[in-house]
């Protein structure tokens, strides 16, 4: 321990996590240590960008607040959280796919009767959602919570605005007996994740854009089968191919149909995943 | 880039990064994902513990201030610190071998002359501290830029302590004509790294302890020579065999010499790596 060198620090660093009592802790930080010391020592890490990687996440926290996640946007544009989430979520075909969470959900939105205008003052233009809630059997899945979020017309979530006295563009509602849903909201558009902090800094520094393409997210919660996590696209977009956080997946893409009153309509059928027996 | 999976989002992700015009910040997040990737690929990261982290990092960022630097002790506590010291300072035998910054050095320490006592004041066993600084060659290195901080008898540094009307165990010496220095200040005791936030938490739930073997801390810079940030440890402390944050050189242990009166002495000769041709 008093004359370590690059080439045996790594060691001893996870020797030192030897008597951790919870093995998946143990498991969990000895992988850490091993890529964390692995990419420092592939890119040769100067003493600068050292630094330059202490003030980031330094940055990075203190943007954080209750109403601003940086280090779920850097997971998110990194591919961190999709991975997690394509690891995590390997259901069976048929099953409707999950994607990512994002920084924008929060608890204890408001509850909604089905119809309802979960837009609640957003701006935007009239949208209409529905479909049904089924389970992997087609069977209908009535009672399923369904919280919905999405943002405005301007690309902000109601966290993103300050001075509401209400949430808007947020619900909690529960499907009918036959699984169905239905609520007015506004039409989903394209947006920029929040890019005037590091993580900004950061893809501007890559070129890269941070657009996603327009969508409503969902979070859907019954009895008897999995939480489902995911959104529901707007066909169309011009950021399907280049999500700035890789959240896509071609069978979450639907089409928004304008009607005549020059509202919009969009039906989405969910299929949720049982629990599995024991599980 | 419509149907990522846990296979090939990673080599999705880093495409994305093709435009950067910075061939180094390319390289770097190119391994950076690669290796992120590859850490929550091996221990197969759940959505649970993904959450974990982001609200270990979101805690290590609200703690962090001008005063506290967690994101400094969980490289230190990673090894990831160590590491990057050690490949950035491959210096020829015979010259003093560098270790960690730590989070404590504070830019604009007060100047003393040759003799003075920087504690200013710091509670603790009165010390002296003195020897040389030459070159690789044996030549006395005079005027170098001597930084010296050291914690107190309490185990803390002046900016952990709040209300301070001036820095304590901190300052700035040059040395004299011969390339000699020496100063008054206080016994170094081996005390803990802050241990009262997130990476408290991580090193308490895997049975690390958060010491530190008595040190000080030096920081010499003289033109011509590359800059030294290295520490001088105590001789015969408990926690040589297992600083929390792998720093300890057996080359930099001194011994403190208790003097008639009570008081300590410890001398330390420096030698610099002189600046090489065209660097």
């Amino acid at each position: 321990m008093r004359n370590l060198t690059q080439d045996n620090i790594t060691q001893a660093v996870i020797a030192r996590f030897a008597d951790t009592p919870d093995p998946r802790l143990k498991e969990i930080m000895t992988s850490l240590v091993q890529h964390l010391h692995a990419f420092a020592r592939e890119v040769r890490l100067t003493e600068a960008e050292w630094m330059r990687g202490i003030d980031f996440l330094t940055r990075a926290g203190h943007i954080t607040d209750d109403k601003r996640q940086e280090f779920i946007l850097l997971s998110d544009t990194l591919g961190l959280s999709m991975l997690t989430v394509a690891m995590n979520n390997d259901k069976p075909a048929g099953c409707t796919e999950a994607t990512v969470f994002g920084p924008f959900y929060v608890e204890g939105a408001p509850e909604y009767d089905l119809g309802a205008d979960v837009a609640n003052g957003a701006a935007g233009i009239p949208c209409q959602v529905r479909g049904h809630v089924r389970g992997l059997g087609g069977e209908p899945v009535p009672g399923a919570q369904l919280n919905v979020w999405q943002a405005d017309a301007e690309g902000t979530y109601d966290v993103q605005r300050p001075g509401l006295a209400q949430p808007q563009g947020r619900g909690v509602l529960r499907t009918g007996p036959e699984g169905e849903y239905h609520f007015k909201s506004i039409l989903a558009e394209s947006y920029p994740i929040p890019h005037d902090g590091p993580v900004g800094d950061m893809l501007e520094a890559t070129r890269r854009h941070p657009w996603r393409p327009a969508h409503l997210h969902f979070m859907i919660e019954a009895p008897g089968y999995e939480t489902l996590i995911t959104h529901v696209f707007r066909n169309g977009d011009a950021y399907l191919d280049s999500d700035a956080v890789f959240g896509v997946r071609q069978s979450l893409i639907a089409d928004w149909v304008r009607q005549p009153d020059g509202s919009y309509l969009v039906e989405y059928d969910f299929v949720l995943n049982p629990v599995s027996e024991g599980a």
